[in-house]
């Protein structure tokens, strides 16, 4: 059953054991990465690619630990056999430092109901930056505080804008913004580089659009130069956005639905 | 004996079970405050202060918790107490979140070498901004990065410069810098308000210098526009810099370590 067992360092605990000290220096400075990924039919979905994110991220602040790619796969897959798992939101989070510590663990299916999708879903934007944006890290108190904001106001997702006035992301998603046959969204290092974001790139392009790495400026957005929006991650695909801040935007978002259809019919393929 | 036992949420522990888990979302965002005080003995120094700006932290990130100033400084004298500590670092750490949790865990004081005071400590310049900075939070992954560099570079701390070149404060300290008989030292606003910086200043004014609150230009240190730069910081008083980057300041520190004594004597006075 999901979420009984988890892995830590290789070894099968109980999932309540999952616990870190509290005196830990890692973990009072979040000097960790991590992953998100999903478990679908006992597939975990983009594994490979997720792995190699979490390399990066570990490069990118310096956290040297010791587990290969192979072993983490294989640790994935001795959770998903021993919790018989067939659908999961699985984790995998690594604290670095001088005993690097990496916990595997599943939760029930992060889905969403089908009217996030027919209707969209509200954000708001949040002005902050984030450090080392295309590190997957603990360093995650903005991305917290503006998703709490979000939804202290009904809203789904917060995007955040950097100092230029762009929106560069969600909080948990990247952002895209339609006008006409072009899609716009940040440049790779402007933002994490989310696994569906590159699915979403590829669907975008199979479609017929152009994809032009240029973050929408949140005044263009608020003016109405965009006509469909939508953030996407692993949980979500594609959502689109039926509102940012005052801006409105009406569905029905065909342009992003086939996104989304593209993008989940790939979840098997690897 | 220091370190054997904790608290947690007014309950007496042991230190080894001092634990979080790793699924909690708080504690993967980081969303945590948290104080590090000396015990002097016996005697928790300057707790209310330290009890005030925790609260302050809590209120810039909105965290919401249960746990009054009186409640919490029981629980650090029921430590004090158990373990008979009669000199210690402790560390309060709150996690946020729907089931806010508060630790109070102490450990062998810290304290540095004399020579650390007479012969200077040398420190980098390390760029980057830290998030809500007033706020002593888990929020600490620039921190962490940026002392791992110093110290890769023999150097004992790493100096936070922001996009407008200017020096603000230490990675676990606040910055000063003298120029004759005036103090310059970053505004309140842009850095954490040190329970220790509080003090330098009451020295400095004391020992009859002025203070400017005008962050020092990294460009102005490296130019050699100050003659004596120091850190300051609960466990280190006033510490000199012997040398910021390439630019050297030879003692004997005078003005630094008149201020250390005046802050040193005034530890068990509340």
């Amino acid at each position: 059953m999901v979420g009984v067992h988890a892995i830590y360092n290789g070894t099968v605990i109980l999932a309540k054991d999952a616990v870190v000290e509290v005196t830990q220096r890692e973990v009072q400075f979040g000097f960790s990465t991590y992953e998100a990924l999903r478990v679908i039919k006992g597939h975990a979905v983009h594994l490979e690619d997720h792995l190699t994110r979490l390399e990066n991220s570990c490069l990118g602040i310096k956290l040297v630990h010791p587990f290969t790619k192979q072993q983490i796969s294989t640790w994935v897959y001795d959770l998903i056999e021993k919790d018989a798992i067939q659908e999961a939101s699985l984790r995998i989070q690594l604290y670095g430092g001088t005993q690097p510590q990496l916990f595997v663990l599943a939760s029930a299916l992060l889905s969403y109901p089908d009217t996030h999708y027919t209707q969209g879903v509200k954000a708001i934007t949040f002005l902050g930056e984030r450090l080392y944006p295309s590190c997957k890290t603990g360093n995650l108190l903005l991305n917290y505080m503006a998703l709490e904001e979000a939804r202290s106001q009904g809203c789904f997702e917060a995007l955040l804008v950097d100092r230029h006035q762009k929106v560069l992301e969600g909080t948990r998603s990247n952002f895209f913004a339609f006008k006409e046959k072009n899609l716009y969204t940040a440049a790779d290092e402007q933002v994490l580089l989310g696994i569906t974001r590159d699915r979403v790139i590829k669907a975008a392009r199979q479609l017929g659009f152009s994809v032009i790495f240029d973050a929408p400026a949140k005044e263009d957005i608020a003016g109405g130069l965009y006509d469909e929006v939508f953030i996407s991650s692993t949980s979500m695909a594609a959502m689109p956005l039926s509102r940012v801040d005052d801006r409105l935007f009406p569905g029905p978002f065909e342009k992003t639905l086939a996104i989304t259809k593209l993008v989940r019919g790939w979840e098997l393929d690897d």
